[in-house]
This record gives C-alpha cells, sequence and structure tokens, in this order.
C-alpha cells in the first residue's frame, strides 16, 4: 500500500509559504536585524557598485590576478547575488522599504549592464572584455551566473517584482545559443559548479523545460572526453597542464559525473555539483544520477564528514583528503560547504523522503552552518574547526566574502528544506515553530501550524487549517537517534513499526481542518565514538543532544578542555536554559579532571596525571564563540 | 669535600681522542662510508665549487632571492663548511685519500677566494661585492664564516693541516677590526648566531682569547638598544619594519640576552646563541650568562620540548610556538634544532656535569637528531613528526640541506660529546663501547675503555691504562631514568647516595692502571605521561627503554596504529634483537586493539569500538622509517 520512494518528485515548498516561529525565528529576526545590510554594505565598500554602474567608469582590476590566473573580484557577481538574495528573504519576513529600494537599484544597473545578446558579468563586460568565455574552467563566469539567477528567483517571491529574473532569463537564452555540441557552440561547463542548481530554480520558477534541458547539458558534459578544460586551454594559448590544484578532480570534472564513486576536490563545489545533479535526477527520474549520487553519499558521509556535517578538512584545496582524515583543530570545513551539504541533502529528497538524507541535511545544517552566524548576525566564521585553544574567532567580514551571505540565505529560507510537496503528499524533513501554507496539485489547499520548542525540547504538534476534507499523505521524519519517538493523530497513538518507510512516518488519510499531530522525538545526551580509522578522534567521545552537537568552552569551563574526561556510563546530566544564547539547553555532567595544578614541573613522566572529580558544562557547538572568548572542544577525553 | 658545580671548567675532548665502537661506531661507519662522500657530491651537484673557484667566472643568482630578501645561496659556505667538518672526522676514523684530496682541494679554493684584508664569502665576494656588511640581520654572512671556521678547526685537528684554519684566523682577525664600538666600525652580530661558538672553538684550538672576546662581544651587543638591525635597515635604506617573521624575536634579538627569559623564534638560531653563551659563561665564569641560561634551559625542557627532545614545533617560523604546544602529525623539529639543542646542552656542562642538561642532550641525541639519518647514511629527515599517517619519508637531499651535514657531523664527533675534561676531574656524560685518550692539567694522562652494549644493554664497564698512578676524579652520570643504577670499583660497590652530586658519581682516588669501573643503568620500560597541559598527548602514553623512545610502525603492526591501546599497568613486554636494524631491541606487549573490521559502515555511533587482545611491537624512535614505509606512532592510546 504504501509507495516506495524513489517514484515520486518532491520539489521544495517556496520561501514566502513559510513563516518561522521560535528557534529558527531567532535566527531570521538576526539575519533581518543585521546581516542582510551588513551583506550589503560590505559589498558596497569593497566597490562592488562601481564594478556594475555603467555611469560610472569601470575601476580596473582592484584586487589583484592571483597564482591560479584569477581574483576573488572575478566573483563579485556571485557577492552581490547571494546579498540579494538573502535581502528578498529577509523582506518576505519583515518589510525594510530602505534595503529593498537599495536592492532595487542594484537590479537596475544589473539591467542597465546587460548586453544586447542577454550576456551580464561585471567581469567579463568592464574589467577583461576580451575575455568572455575563454577560461570556463577558473574564472567562475557560469558561477556567477548562477547567484544572480538565484538572486532572480529569490526577489520575484519575495516581492513580485521581475526585472531581476527578466535579466536572467535573457542570459539563460543567451547561453542557450551559446552551449551545445552545434556548430560554433562550446560543449563545455563551468570549473566551478552552481549554474546547474541555479538554472533548475530558474525553470521551476518559469516552468520553462529549457533551462532544466541546459542544467542537464551542463551535467551531462562534465568530465566527458575530449575534455573541455584541456582543450579549452590550447585554444586560449595556455599551458593545459597549469592548473590550478594540478588536478581536475578539484572541480569535480575528472570523470562523467555517472562514472564517479569518490568525493574529492573542492569541497564547496562538489556540493553545488551533486545539487544540480539531484535536481536533474528528480525532474528526469533519472536513475543513473541518482546510482551515481547514492554511492557519493555514502562516500562521503561514512568516511569523509566532520560529527558536525562539516567537510573539506583541508585549507590548501579547501576540500577533501585521505578517507577518514578529519584533523580538529586544524579542520577547515569550510561553512559554505556544509551549506552546500544542505543544499544536497534536501536535493535528495526529491524522490522521496529518506531520512538517510535528511537525517545528515539537519546535522550539517544545525552543526556545520550555523555556527557560521554569531547569534546577533554580525559576526561570521569562514573554517570551523572542532578544537580551538583560544585563537580562532569570527571575522567581520573574509578576504573571499562567500560564506556571510551564504549562511544567511540558508538561515533566511529554512523554510523550503523543512517542507516538500509531492502531488498527493506532504514531507516534513525538518523541525521547528512555523506555519506553512501548501498545495498539493491533488488539490488540497492546507495550512500547516507546528507549535514546538524543538531543538531544544522534544514535544512537536500540528494543527491543518483546511476549507475542506482532503485525502493526501503527510510523511514526517523519525530520526535515527529519536530512540523512543511517539506519534499520535488526534490522540490516537500510531504503531511506528508500521507505519514508517525509510525513516519517515507515512500517514495517508482524510484530513480534517483542525486535526491535530503530536510527535515526541526524546532529546536524551547520546555519547558518540567515531570510526577508529579516525586517529583523531581516537579515545575520545563527542556530545549529541537531538540534532545538536555539543562542546564544552573555557568560559564555562576554564583552561585545558582536555583535561575533561567524561565517565564511560555516560551519567545522567542537569540541563539549564541559558537566556544569553537564545534560550539555548547546556548539560551540566560530573567528570573527571586532569589535574595540572598537581603536576609538577616537569614536562613528562612516569605517572599519568591525578584525576579528581569535577563538573563539566556541554553547550551547543553551533552556539560557541559568542561569549567570552577561549578555548572550544567536541571530542573530549573518554574513560573507556 | 667534594667541589660543587658551576665552579669548574670542563671542555669537551678532541674529537680524534675518542675511538668509537658499538653502537656509535657503526653510526660512524655509515657516514665514513656514504654519507661523507654524499654531502659533498650533492654540494658539488648544487654548483657550489663555482661559487668558490676564482678560476671561474661567478655563477650569479642560482637559487632565485626570496620573498624575505635573500636566497638559500648565501649559505653555501654553510653547507661546505659542515660537508669539511664531517669529512674531517671521517677522515679521522678511516683513511680515505681521495675524499681527502676533494677536500684539500675545497680548502686551496678558499684561500685563494680570500681577500687581502681577510674577508671570505663566497655570495659577497662573487655575487654581490656591493652588498657585504650591508644586511647582517638576514644575510648569514658571519654565520657562513662560523661553519667554515668549525670545518678548519676540525679539519686541522683530524689531519694536522693548518691551511684552512689559518685562513679563518684571518678572516677572524679582519672581524676584530670592523665589530666594535671603535670609530667606523660596527656594533653588530649575526641574524642567525653560529659565529659565537664558531670563535670558541677557534680560540681554544689556537689558544687565542681575542677570538673569545669578539665572541663575548657578539654575545654581548644582541638585542641591545639602539638597535643595530633597526640602525642597520635605515642605513641601508631599507624598511626596518618588513622584517623575516615580523619579529626580531625569530633571531633571538629582541632583548639582551641576559634578559632572555622565554625561548622564542628560529629553533635552530636559539640553539646555536645559547650554545656561543654557554660556552663565554663557561671560559668568562660569567654567572651572569649562567643564570639567563638556567633559565631559559627550564624554559624549553619543561614547556617546550617534545620527548623526543625535538623542539620547534611549527614549519612557519622553523620554531617556537605557545607553551605546551606540540602536534605530533605536523611537528616540524628540525632535525638541526635537535643537533643544536645537543650542542647546547653539551655546553651547559661546561661549569660542571649536570645530569639536568646531560640527560637532555642523550634525549636529544638519539630521538631528535639521529632519526635525521638513514642507518645506511644515504637519506636525511628534515622535520621529525612523532606520528605519521605514511607519507613522511627520509629525503635524498633537500633545498635548504643543513640538515644532512648537521646530524653526519654530530655522529662523527660523538666521542667529545661523551667526554669531558676540568683541571683534575674527568666527565664521563655519555655511554657507549668507546677508547678515550684523557690528558689532565693536573698531569694524569690516561686511555679509558669502555665495554658495553649501551644502549640495548644495561652493563658498562671501565678500564683505565695508566703509565704511573694519580689522584684524579671520574664523575659518571646516572641518568635520572635509571632507578636501581650499580656502580662498583675495582669490585666494590659504591653507595650511590653518599657520591652522587647533581645527579653524577663522583669517585675521586688514586687511579692505576687496570683499574675497573662497572657500572649498571637498569633498562626496563618506562611510560611515559606529558604534562595534561599538553593536550596533543591527553590520553597517551609513550614507551622508553633507557634513553631511547620507541614507537610503533605499519611493517610490525598493520595499518590504523591509534588503535592500540596500552594497559594501564605496563605488562613485561618481550625483548627481541633485530639483527636488520644494527642490533637493535625491540619489545612486544600485549595489548588491546579497537576492531576497525567490526565497527561496521556508519562513521559515528553510539557505541565505542569493540576492543581485542593483541601483542604490538615498539621499536627505538630514531630507527623508523628503515624498513618498508608505513605509518608510525610514538605517543599511543592509554586505557588509563
Amino acid at each position: 500500500m504504501i509507495k516506495t520512494s524513489k517514484d515520486r518528485q518532491f520539489r521544495p515548498v517556496a520561501v514566502p509559504d513559510v513563516d518561522l516561529g521560535g528557534f529558527w525565528g531567532k535566527w531570521q529576526d538576526a539575519v533581518c536585524d543585521s546581516t542582510a545590510q551588513t551583506l550589503l554594505d560590505r559589498c558596497v565598500e569593497a566597490g562592488m557598485l562601481k564594478a556594475i554602474d555603467v555611469s560610472q567608469p569601470s575601476p580596473g582590476i582592484v584586487i589583484p590576478i592571483q597564482p591560479w590566473g584569477g581574483s576573488t573580484q572575478m566573483f563579485w557577481d556571485s557577492d552581490l547575488g547571494k546579498s540579494i538574495e538573502t535581502i528578498a528573504y529577509s523582506l518576505y519576513r519583515r518589510a525594510n522599504p530602505e534595503l529593498e529600494a537599495r536592492a532595487d537599484a542594484i537590479i537596475d544597473m544589473y539591467e542597465k549592464l546587460q548586453d544586447q545578446d542577454g550576456y551580464v558579468n561585471a567581469w567579463f563586460q568592464r574589467v577583461q572584455p576580451d575575455r568572455r568565455w575563454k577560461n570556463l574552467r577558473d574564472h567562475h563566469e557560469l558561477y556567477c551566473a548562477g547567484h544572480l539567477m538565484e538572486a532572480a528567483v529569490a526577489y520575484f517571491q519575495a516581492t513580485g517584482k521581475r526585472k531581476l529574473l527578466d535579466v536572467m532569463c535573457r542570459f539563460a537564452d543567451y547561453m542557450i545559443k551559446v552551449f551545445g555540441h552545434g556548430p560554433g557552440q562550446l560543449a563545455g561547463y563551468c570549473g566551478h559548479e552552481e549554474i546547474e542548481l541555479a538554472l533548475v530554480k530558474l525553470a521551476r520558477v518559469t516552468g520553462e523545460k529549457k533551462y532544466l534541458d541546459l542544467s542537464k547539458f551542463f551535467v551531462d558534459e562534465r568530465g566527458t572526453e575530449p575534455h573541455f578544460f584541456t582543450e579549452e586551454s590550447i585554444r586560449d594559448g595556455r599551458d593545459a597542464s597549469d592548473f590550478h590544484q594540478k588536478t581536475y578532480e578539484y572541480g569535480q570534472a575528472h570523470q562523467p559525473v555517472r562514472e564517479q564513486r569518490k568525493v574529492v576536490g573542492h569541497a564547496v563545489r562538489a556540493m553545488y555539483l551533486y545539487s544540480g545533479m539531484a535536481d536533474i535526477a528528480t525532474e528526469y527520474k533519472d536513475d543513473s544520477l541518482t546510482a551515481a549520487l547514492e554511492t557519493l553519499w555514502d562516500d562521503l558521509t561514512t568516511k569523509q564528514m566532520y560529527i558536525t556535517g562539516g567537510i573539506g578538512p583541508a585549507a590548501a584545496n579547501e576540500g577533501f583528503t585521505d578517507y577518514f582524515d578529519l584533523p580538529n583543530d586544524t579542520a577547515y570545513a569550510e561553512t559554505c560547504a556544509s551549506v552546500g551539504l544542505v543544499f544536497w541533502a534536501s536535493r535528495m529528497l526529491g524522490r522521496g523522503p529518506d531520512r538517510r538524507y535528511a537525517d545528515v541535511m539537519e546535522q550539517a545544517l544545525y552543526n556545520g552552518a550555523l555556527p557560521g552566524l554569531s547569534i546577533d548576525g554580525k559576526t561570521f566564521f569562514y573554517d570551523n574547526p572542532l578544537e580551538s585553544t583560544g585563537k580562532h574567532h569570527r571575522w567581520k567580514w573574509h578576504h573571499c566574502p562567500c560564506c556571510p551571505p551564504n549562511i544567511a540565505r540558508l538561515v533566511t529560507s529554512i523554510g523550503s528544506y523543512m517542507y516538500a510537496a509531492a502531488e498527493d503528499e506532504i514531507a516534513i524533513h525538518l523541525y521547528g515553530e512555523s506555519k506553512a501554507r501548501l498545495k498539493l496539485a491533488s488539490g488540497a489547499d492546507l495550512e500547516l501550524a507546528q507549535t514546538t520548542n524543538y531543538p531544544w525540547d522534544s514535544a512537536i504538534a500540528f494543527t491543518t487549517t483546511l476549507a475542506s476534507p482532503a485525502r493526501f499523505a503527510i510523511s514526517l521524519r523519525i530520526p535515527e537517534w529519536a530512540k523512543g519517538a511517539t506519534l499520535s493523530v488526534n490522540g490516537a497513538i500510531l504503531d511506528l513499526s508500521a507505519c514508517v518507510v525509510d525513516g519517515y512516518a507515512r500517514i495517508e488519510r482524510n484530513w480534517s481542518d483542525g486535526d491535530r499531530v503530536a510527535l515526541y522525538l526524546p532529546l536524551a545526551l547520546r555519547p558518540q565514538f567515531a570510526n577508529p580509522k579516525v586517529r583523531q578522534d581516537a579515545g575520545r567521545v563527542a556530545l549529541m543532544r537531538g540534532p545538536l552537537v555539543y562542546c564544552v568552552e573555557t568560559t564555562d569551563n576554564g583552561e585545558d578542555l582536555n583535561t575533561i574526561i567524561l565517565p564511560s556510563n555516560l551519567p545522567s546530566g542537569k540541563t539549564t536554559v541559558l537566556s544569553e544564547l537564545n534560550g539555548a539547553v547546556a548539560v551540566d555532567l560530573p567528570v573527571e579532571r586532569e589535574d595540572t595544578g598537581a603536576w609538577g614541573k616537569s614536562l613528562y613522566r612516569s605517572e599519568p596525571a591525578r584525576r579528581e572529580p569535577a563538573t563539566a558544562r556541554f553547550v551547543p557547538y553551533h552556539l560557541w564563540d559568542n561569549r567570552t572568548p577561549g578555548e572550544m572542544l567536541v571530542w573530549v577525553q573518554s574513560d573507556q
């Protein structure tokens, strides 16, 4: 009776169709109050408006060309794009005429900048106009277009204004002429993936299949032989071997995507590619892409992912290294990479709910992406180590400002990751105080109110508002960690063992106005141990509570956090609500502590350190460095 | 009755006065068989002879000027100097007319290169002649002279040939004119210390106090205000703030040396400075220097030293970072830095034997310096991590080839670190099969034969050969780790509690021909724990046996060495002699091993890994990477 996964097409609800309260509401308020404007201010300070304003002379090369042959100035369009996208989502939550006027002005500039043929790119129109489409491998040309497309869709959805959407449709129409296998066309793709998933968004909002087809073209061409990047560089008179990072794996262009089995290279690029692939798999029901993605998913999540959902341990390539190489203190784990993992995971749910993806989406969202933003929305983490000796703190800005707008747009659009709709089914992937407006192709039209203090509390309640009763299914994720979860409809307990498929409790019935679904997800503190092949976590344990990874900080626990030893039988902790951290739940646990004071002078000795009983306070990792700065540690010593 | 330490003047015996057998004899054979010639071959291949041969045109700049304003080519004189020094010591052990002829030819070139005024420096005579004495801070000018002086002394002692010694005396005489506080003189010193200790060697072999005085001048001037480096850069039209590493701490020139309390900056520079300071303290009985050195010694050995005696954890400054920051896998711990620590420690023994220094000298010698050389003498470690995932291996050469000749000259001159003589006392700092010829100022003239298989075995015996009986003292180090050591003279057991001062058993008596001293140093395996402030060693234990740090390697123990867990009560191990590793003693111990095979697919889970009983083979750390390459680990998990 229950449909199997993979034969449906779930698409996220539009951002404006979900109102957030509670946990996410506070984060969205921080973006509305601070981040949205800060992003734009910083872009303006960097000189980005001069770059697109045709009424002013071109600023020329402001950020010098680097050894890899480009400049971060080449991606300024993407910074503006992500900032406009964030503003769009923030405007939906809270009107801000001043900010909207500034965004409108920028969009006007882009409209004026656009060439007759539809091309738009600040760098290649105003700084190096002779270099258009000359180096797709390194110069982020389509990447920039992708971010402007995402901005266009978001701004249209939030404000109803079509100008940027029309600009980007014209650009996409021009791309359709430029790219292909016909005479004079380029059979190429971008070195930094992004355009693929952006074209899908454009297609979904416009209903134009041609944009899907172009996205599929980019996906299909990637890594095929003869290799586009090699041929392109020869045509351009460049040494084909002089590639940044020396390998096509850096941009996942080393093999056709359907043959790729190992997650490699630059982490953000990988996540954006797989996101685009998953969208194409959903839209075309392409099992060959789904099969490759499932293999890649396993590769990432069972061999290359921090417990925080952070990915890409190395700064050198901003990406992946060896299996099970997960250093904690030097972890790169870029905020953008976890944002990208959320993107990918959400799109793996396109062909049917499966907690294999949604559990990791939640893990990466709370613990990999969200640390990138301070609770006041004013400062940002770029890299996210799991251990700090006290020198790692949030930045006001970054020389490569990709992360701040990325986490801001994710936070403000989080509603679209919580709910997804297929023809006659609603999937609820994430929990949080919210109200969603949902319209199913089968006809149902409802509002779903979710009342909860999740992730701090276990109880989650849904109430339906329906003009007329309708038959459809609601699928609710039961996280793998939620042992002992219970579910009831209008007070009648459901047998989860009978209704859970792929980790989702599927309730198919005639729904009426005022129906009540109650879900209880136990939030017991869970010790987590790493595969013993992860040498950096040997002898150590991390704590999770619900979806949240916890850590210890100096402000609560003094210095030398590595002297904390958690007992092998996890004692029951005492929870405390911290009002200064947005009502976060801290956990105080009895532990042992190595006594540094009694150690004596020698650096090494034959006796281990004396241990003293102590109490350690654990706080959610995503909130670290929001109070007095100091050390931080996720993986503490375990007394096994 | 027993003299206190610090009021005597011990000087090392000359290298030719000690013949080595056993453990060190084999290492010296490797240098004689391979390293000595390899060093010279590599220097020639690099083009260093062209640089000094005035019958050929100057090679010009072969190695480009780097961002710090210099080129490693500027130190070619030091590479040639250390190579000649190594050859000199090797010639003493084993005649090699071909190698000697090659060294003679190089020395002839230096003689021809020398200016009328006495100046010798390949770079500043042949490449940038207008830059002489213009940038003492960065350009290693006196550093090069120092290494040529050390070579001159060694070559004279080994062969009796004075030519290089005379060249370098003329250079030193010229320096005396250049440096000072008189009109037109420079009150400066070298950014990379070395000349200080070299001038002491020159003074000791020539008996010329003027060279000691110049050394003392360099020591006294360092870090005083107005700052020489600042004034020099202004005179030279350079920006005084544009200093490599941005701080005078890099070259220990941030304060007058007597005010320095913290070991900072480039590790090799620090060790060479402190060595020179200790020599000056000994020669001038300068308590103000000794006091500073004792503080610095504590600072280094109780807060900043790996258990291997490796120092300087960071590659970025080739030096020191924060207290207790001792990462194992990324440890820089340059071979040269531990060689320098041996230099410093040996010189701290100048004012009287004290195992506080000699124990660390032995620790750094065996575990910090010696790993720099493969057992065949053909390949070299530059940096010495305490953990490797299998990618760290010895080099045939290095772009900055300072380490290979440094470890080679230490190995071949090790006899002079074992024995030292004061007026009426012999100190024995290190043990090893050897024969030493000793002449005391008080008149005694003896040969001391040491018979032992130390460091593999515990028993050490000395036999005296004396033409006529004489009264003097022999002080033998009782290492702090040697609990239960015993000592006898001609079969009569001594009460160590009555005769040990500062960790040395002092035997003052009338010695006759054929007297026999028997020392027994128990070599029980010792667990070693780090101060709990060393976060990288938390929950871990290292094993030592005698002076040797042990490690595990993949070739003996398979992969995933971090799954090895040593029981809290160290079991007795089984020792095995490994003939393929020069008769090294391996220790097999019952351990537990985390089962990676049974873990399953997930990366994280609530249950810790299952443990299985296993046996682990521990081998001496200094011998790692001499067999099948693989992982290596010093600090293994401890089941405390």
